[in-house]
């Protein structure tokens, strides 16, 4: 699907601050930057890609900052997962897949591991656990807004049984960790999101590649375009500063485009 | 039932400090004690019952303590949750049960308003919710020792989804609390407790009448003898200090008798 | 002091609910109401006072509900913390405040022990203690709203170090317990509080009487009302309902009167 | 300094598994492994070694697992951390450290700003300010066994104030990281431990550089033989395995040889 991207962000920050941002579409090798362009002012962000195509802008600043960043992507065909991914071992899964298998701030799977082993152990390996794991959140967890923060981790969700996108993606990662099924935290724009902001989705491991699963299934998977991924949302905070930073406007868009 | 419980408590205190114990039969309308004996060495606890019939004993103590205590009690015919209890509302209930619907140190029940009401909201009022919550309870949670520390509270049992006899009562009753039910912690001697120990249930109002429920279902109620209650296992130590304290033997029985 | 209190609170409840509430001056011995007026409309609210004083409007109730309360309390000399206040030992407190000695909801004071033996041991007993703590939370906490939500405890205001009226209180009363020092929480009025809202402060069991200590410092002891008084917040919430409810007005003020 | 290593140990599986090991002396700059001898049996585990010198054991297992791994490391001359090294800021360093300065399962550093800026603000910069953390554990924080487990992250050991080394190091982590200072952590071999262990202390971005620091102060970092290095002790669990798995012997030497 070929996407425009617009984002526009502007915060005022009261002291010089040193500044972090992951907003811009990743190099990846599953979509295709057709077209972008990013104007900041002040001038003081500047960009470095990391070794998977993560573009971290960082810089220091202060004063009124303004951000926008339009783009054209082309997502490809972003694949559902296949009925046929299986489940890698512990033993088998390149090295660098591990740390996904692990507990994180927001992803504590180590608590998990008799609920998800009772809950969803009986549902066989890969896509049919994941696809459980999906399902039973669409059930059990209700997307209401203000009732967690940003300390909330998945055990809260779990117990509270609402939050927004980060916090559904937090539980589903934790659940398929606990299962044994590598998992992390992607952020993206999300074509007929409504209403439009940065969206959080989580990434599974099966059969020897990532895939995408929203699990509040408010934005089709083919709509996705990645901008970070990470242990889970402390890895990919679209803005950090050090010091006080104060929003003034954002406005996020995400349109699919005839191709 | 006719009950005959046995205890015996040895602890080395290194220094002098102040205890405090609720190990004693209860003296509650819902059972009577036909004969007891109490041997405490050194003999500097005294008793004291409080408004509601529960026997504390308390003193300054150091050294070797040993406490002894055997008893006859008949519970009369400890009743079952009848089928026709129903549930009171909050304008409705004696002030003096209020407490028992507010969350507690062990029982964050405000946290746990959203999942009791879609998951037993839909068994309507009194009896049927609390049966609900027990079979849901069986179902779920294990009951394994090891997995649990006297800091556990129910939000870190409904995740573990493992505990003992105290984790049982406590997630039972932020549940019911929950669902707007008063319910409270009750330690007891229980006939048929293998191994034996001191055992902790759940008590809810319904009705206008507090009813015991076990929801570990390790021993029948009919085979209860109460110790005391509260809001939950923090109310009811069996034993406190405030020095160290180290355990030599504790031994417990009980046991029904003929007649 | 005499001080007059008026308190306007408008609700809209969109279904018919339980409610109580908890908004008028306590019947206790440390003051004297010397007139009020409450006038709730509609009129479903009945009051009933418990064995302690505290005045608990109920009554089932929908659509707006307007309470106004106005009243002229003489809240004698509301005597200071005296310095030769002496600590009671576990074994000799009344029966009734030991359950101000033991962890709730929002004061896990069972957590704090070593903390609170390090920190404030040294301070000797009593008052020396409570001025100590007071102190410290003083030096180390900062009064920021925003920070905490209905779920902080004392353990998370301890960690961020920031908090409301409610939080210090929490926090001050959870270290007090773990010194052994019966401590509970009050919900008041303040005259001179800025801006006018309920308030919440520390009360503490020394020399066999309760002492009223606000650890955030933004009103004098001598200007408080008590309204309730409890194991913690949860116990004196201004107003629980069982269904929504939307505040669209709350004024209240107090303040000082000649004479 | 010359350092023997012998570790032995032996596991029984009930039912064949998949299993993770990180036991042998990391292949990194800083310390050269002079020879070798790796025993496992069964031989179903094989070696696999990151991009950073780490070394995993992997593979499945069952029965009786017997792994006995003998070493001499010289792990040149471990240096001290310099009273020069700076603190790098957000913006300058290198992508890869990026990921210690974020919260991790164990070190929730989001939760400790306001406390590490008034604490440990005013320190200045970089060395000044760890060693102010460092000086700060040793003063507030007692070496325990038995009060953590597993579960246990920074902000209970904060609130508990004892532990053992991985709960100091996470704490020192968890404080420098909202300081702005990269932190990890590192298990590894030491010499003069006592008892013979595993062990587990900080290590620190300063300068450009990482730096090891042991907060329990049981071990001189001199002594020190690098196992691996992670976010938190999620990372580096030096045996992971699927199913059950029964220590029935652990064995651990390291002594410095003359050299």
């Amino acid at each position: 699907m070929r996407i425009d991207v617009t984002t526009r962000l502007v915060y005022d920050l009261p002291a010089e601050t040193h500044m972090l941002a992951l907003v811009q579409a990743a190099r990846t090798a599953d979509q295709s930057i057709l077209s972008e362009r990013l104007v900041v002012a002040p001038e003081s962000l500047a960009e470095e890609v990391d070794g998977e195509g993560l573009r971290w802008l960082r810089g220091q600043i202060g004063g009124r900052l303004e951000l926008t960043y339009t783009a054209t992507i082309d997502n490809g065909a972003r694949r559902l997962l296949p009925p046929s991914a299986v489940q890698v071992s512990r033993s088998d899964l390149p090295l660098a897949v591990l740390p996904y298998l692990l507990p994180s701030r927001f992803c504590p799977s180590d608590l998990f591991l008799r609920f998800a082993a009772r809950e969803f152990g009986p549902h066989g390996d890969g896509v049919a656990r994941v696809m459980a794991v999906a399902d039973w959140i669409a059930a059990h967890v209700d997307y209401v807004a203000g009732v967690s923060t940003a300390e909330s981790d998945a055990a809260h969700t779990f117990t509270l049984r609402a939050g927004v996108c980060r916090d559904f993606a937090h539980l589903g990662i934790t659940l398929c960790r606990a299962l044994g099924i590598p998992a992390r935290a992607v952020s993206c724009y999300a074509v007929d999101l409504d209403p439009p902001d940065f969206h959080a989705v989580m990434e599974v491991f099966l059969g020897h590649d990532w895939w995408l699963v929203d699990l509040t299934r408010l934005a089709p998977v083919e709509g996705l375009v990645r901008i970070g991924h990470g242990r889970d949302a402390a890895d990919i905070a679209f803005l950090t500063t050090d010091g006080p930073c104060e929003l003034v406007q954002q406005q996020i868009a995400a349109t699919a485009t005839p191709g």
